[in-house]
């Protein structure tokens, strides 16, 4: 299948998963609402809302980055990629446990629960991306749009999100699960401002010449590492 | 109308109705959420996630190598086409329906009917499939992109699957509603792990040369049967 | 405003508010179902998700239809086409209040105003097409990209269509908002096979050549009327 | 990145937001529905979808503008878009806020916090699509595809909507949230038959020809202020 394709349907995957967050702050909405109940009670719901928009943001980028190396997909590809998907479009469930549970007056015990079950979702997601990731890298020959420089360095830092999703979990399950949660909004962070390489090589090497008046079909070189 | 017209509608059928499937997750999430509520209690809703999941992942993946044929689609594709989507678009329903019903403590009789409408619309949804794949079949030289080489053998390959649903909306119905969902789930990993032509050609015939570094807009030979 | 943007917006608009229709159905899931439940009592849910899925299936394919004329969009189009688009959009509301009040048990009055309610949205959403429609016609010079052969006859349809639903609201008004109903369904089941215009030329006039082996961007003749 | 695949993600992400609308509406659909809960009970929701609509409407066309101008989008610019779809998505939010306040019976202080929230998010929409502009206008050589013509006058005009969103919140804080509801409106309104300037140029300067029968890849020219 033509990489294009997957894409289109994976994008819009992506667009709705983000979306459907906003259904975990709907109820917040009643009438004769009041201050307290509206920034008090809800904040849980809210910092809900921003960690895990920035976490799925950061997917469909990574994603696009990943898909931007082939030329083509397999079977194997598409079945990974399902998935990712699948893991992607749950994201907004475990979102609702741990905004529903880290309100004050919650027991510790829910909210252990909560955001182990989140970071367990991202943690699954990840092993699913970097089993895409090192199919591709083994594969490149077949279905690499162009040789990827460094795999290596690239399996570390896909390999490096996992390892901070698996210590923000060992966090939630003995420490404290709002630590656990700053953790997960701080990975979120870091990757949406400074690690992730774009494929049109603006972090490393020389960068792509933008052509001015072009509707330029390049997509860039490798990830730099 | 031109396919690709069609097809990214379809496509963007396909991703919200995959993506609904989260929403019955959603009201598992509670204040104070204890181990038992979430896994023993919830576990039919995390199967039907999967299974349904897999399913409509899988009917995107045949929706496309059906239209990756054509150059062209007519009326008649399109109504096809929309029957359908309209399949595909309920398939949250019943995978509710035998989610809230198959958890234990729920009546056979319950257990049973939810595993039958889940099997009654699987069944729907494969007579469109066949339905379109014999009047494409049947209108290649209209609609054709390229010569289909093996109508009989892919229109036996759709048929499998049809029985295979009739034969879990049976054993639903006359016998276990829990071995139903099994037979439903084992459907949809065989065929995404084995079955399935791909457009490409991977799996049969000599494998389309995955030219590096161009963005191929060849969509590949026909089903290979 | 290239047209491909705008079209591309309303596509997923159209896609979202047709899947959005299914949740007129999850509600009908609940622990414990019975058969009578599931059918006696929500039939109107099934009917009433088969009416709206078929109507805003044709709205799409008539806004393709209408778009595939055009070689770019200005802005008065793109303000016409978002009371469209606001209009197709909330379907699924009297979509559920038709679904609610057309069960046996329920007074005529509440069946009488839903039916109404529903009408009411189709006749405005017909009157936006048949707006958007004459701008089109109107500027064709400055919007087209190739030469409308009849819009009279072309408006003439559109405005059928829009009689159709004054006709059905007022039954539902004065008579049977039973008989209401399958009047909006039967018109939507006789534009789907019969009326609507192909934008390649199917339904009159010389046939597209479908050339096999071609991803032809041709978008076909205007209506034929 | 290329920018068609920010830009067809985002599209994605506003046709689903705007869609997520109508959500508000359906609690409206009750078994035994009567006038007055219809008409009188309901308008605040009807209007708040109307006001929300063209909002989202006019900020996706906003986008399109902005993205228009751009030849490739860099990581800073993927970064602020990110944060902006935050707010687009987050909508129907205070939508329901206000929608459940302002009907007849509700204290002023809810009605007021309501219309704030509204307010403010609009306000926060604002600063993102202000910060976008600027930092694309300030980096033009790197990423435009064409010479922005007038980006001060640009940005007063993004500016100037800016400040009619802090006097209907001012409004909404000090004065009444009726009149503050009716300035946003106005504000949508406003935009959308007047103001904003269209990428193809027919707002000022000459007109792009429209060469019937092409399909244009031409986007326009820059925004004429």
């Amino acid at each position: 299948m033509e990489t294009r394709r997957a894409e289109s349907f994976s994008d819009g995957v992506f667009a709705v998963a983000i979306t459907v967050l906003v259904f975990n702050l709907l109820p917040i909405a009643r009438h004769g609402i009041k201050f307290d109940e509206l920034v008090r009670d809800a904040w849980p719901q809210y910092a809900g809302y921003v960690v895990s928009f920035l976490t799925i943001g950061i997917m469909w980028l990574n994603h696009h980055t990943l898909m931007a190396q082939l030329a083509k997909v397999d079977r194997i590809t598409l079945v990974i990629n399902t998935f990712l998907l699948m893991g992607v479009v749950a994201v907004p469930f475990p979102t609702a446990l741990v905004a529903d549970n880290l309100a004050h007056g919650t027991k510790v015990e829910s909210a252990r629960l909560a955001a182990v079950v989140y970071g367990l979702l991202l943690i699954a997601i990840s092993i699913a991306y970097s089993g895409l990731w090192m199919y591709v890298a083994a594969n490149q020959d077949t279905l690499g749009a162009r040789k990827i420089r460094t795999p290596l360095e690239a399996t570390i830092r896909f390999s490096a999100g996992l390892l901070g999703y698996v210590a923000g979990t060992l966090v939630a399950a003995f420490g404290s699960p709002y630590v656990a949660m700053v953790i997960f909004a701080a990975i979120a962070v870091y990757y949406l401002f400074d690690h992730l390489p774009d494929p049109t090589g603006e972090d490393g090497g020389p960068p792509a010449a933008g052509v001015p008046g072009s509707t330029s079909d390049y997509d860039g070189g490798p990830p730099a590492g």
